[in-house]
């Protein structure tokens, strides 16, 4: 078997609670890396956790981040702060006979680590337009690169896939045996992101037409029904 | 004007960068958490941040949140660990001339502070109804609730609705003067959350007919085109 082909499973990525819901399969990983568009950004500032939204994107085995060079967290991670990076996609509801057993369909990816800062402008460059790209395939051709200035306005991070665990759940509801006879309705919910039409620039009619990617935009799989069938 | 329209700014929510997509209506953060399906609930464990996704809901001024009695998470609080809550409702991806320039419309909540353990069992049970509740209008009404057994496995913490913060970002691109006349396509591709048909529990048919509420499950608002008009 490839070693490559999973994570390593260190003491901060080991499964507690329902191991089975746990992976650290490395192509599953990416895939829900590359599917979600925010990531949850987890830091310590002051001994006080915080999580913020953030763009970000998988550059080969790293996340991407990046932000002004004077946000609180950038200040933070040039420092050697460690962070938390997770991305969750979730995908139905699950509805029980009992109401213990309700739970989520998702899957997560959950990074930890401590992001190098990238100053190579070269390697600057391309880490900004793999961000781009990753809402819009090949969307950094169809727009102007940064200039000199919003270069040095902006500080990228790059974390490695290293501690990587993946957790989700799928399929319906699991009930226990003696609730499989009441009269109440058990079953899932698939959710999915919808893309609805284009919406040009309202405040500046754009010279270019909408590029395709965006009138059939699609993000990831929108869970079938035929999937949580068993 | 009412004092308790806005949540109080302290130096833990007092907006750094970009303090326009700041606010502290309590209202708005109301709306953001309840159509909110997953929480991002961060936590230091000897000194590393954490992210993981959870279920939660909103009861009047508080957040609760629920699990095993045995994860690691509850251990943590039942120690009066500080907690970081932040909600996330992505609206769009947003397009500009400029690679610079691309961003996203989202609302987002963050709530900071120490959760309490609730041990009254009818506070325990009213807020593991509040739960499920939160995911389908009352749906508690329509399954088992939770037995001694069950509530035994399980502990609920309540998260006061005190260091609150919104930010949001809405609208079309904000593009540098010199860009507009740049031949590239901008706007705003809206995303929205999408209910599939609801799926039966594939292993043991329900003995009731699916819920009006979950065959027409809807979550929040999917923007419309027209809101990112001027």
């Amino acid at each position: 078997m490839d070693p490559r082909a999973t994570f390593p499973v260190t003491p901060r990525t080991r499964a507690g609670r329902k191991p089975e819901r746990a992976s650290y399969d490395r192509a599953a990983a990416h895939a829900i890396l590359d599917e979600a568009l925010v990531a949850s950004v987890g830091f310590v500032d002051d001994g006080v956790p915080f999580v913020i939204p953030m763009a970000f994107a998988r550059q080969g085995e790293r996340l991407l981040l990046h932000g002004s060079s004077k946000s609180r967290l950038l200040l933070l991670l040039a420092q050697g702060a460690p962070i938390c990076v997770t991305v969750t996609l979730l995908d139905g509801i699950v509805l029980a006979r009992s109401a213990m057993h309700h739970s989520m369909n998702y899957r997560s990816v959950m990074v930890l680590g401590t992001p190098r800062e990238l100053v190579a402008e070269a390697e600057k460059r391309a880490a900004l337009e793999r961000v781009v790209d990753h809402v819009l395939a090949c969307r950094s051709l169809a727009t102007r690169p940064p200039n000199e200035r919003e270069l040095r306005a902006t500080r990228v991070f790059a974390l490695e896939l290293e501690d990587v665990s993946i957790k989700s759940r799928g399929g319906g509801p699991i009930e226990d045996a003696d609730d499989l006879g009441l009269a109440h309705w058990a079953g899932v919910i698939p959710l999915g992101i919808q893309a609805l039409a284009p919406v040009p620039d309202p405040l500046h009619a754009p010279a270019a037409p909408t590029p395709a990617g965006a009138s059939s935009y699609q993000r990831g799989r929108v869970v079938s029904a035929r999937e949580v069938q068993p």
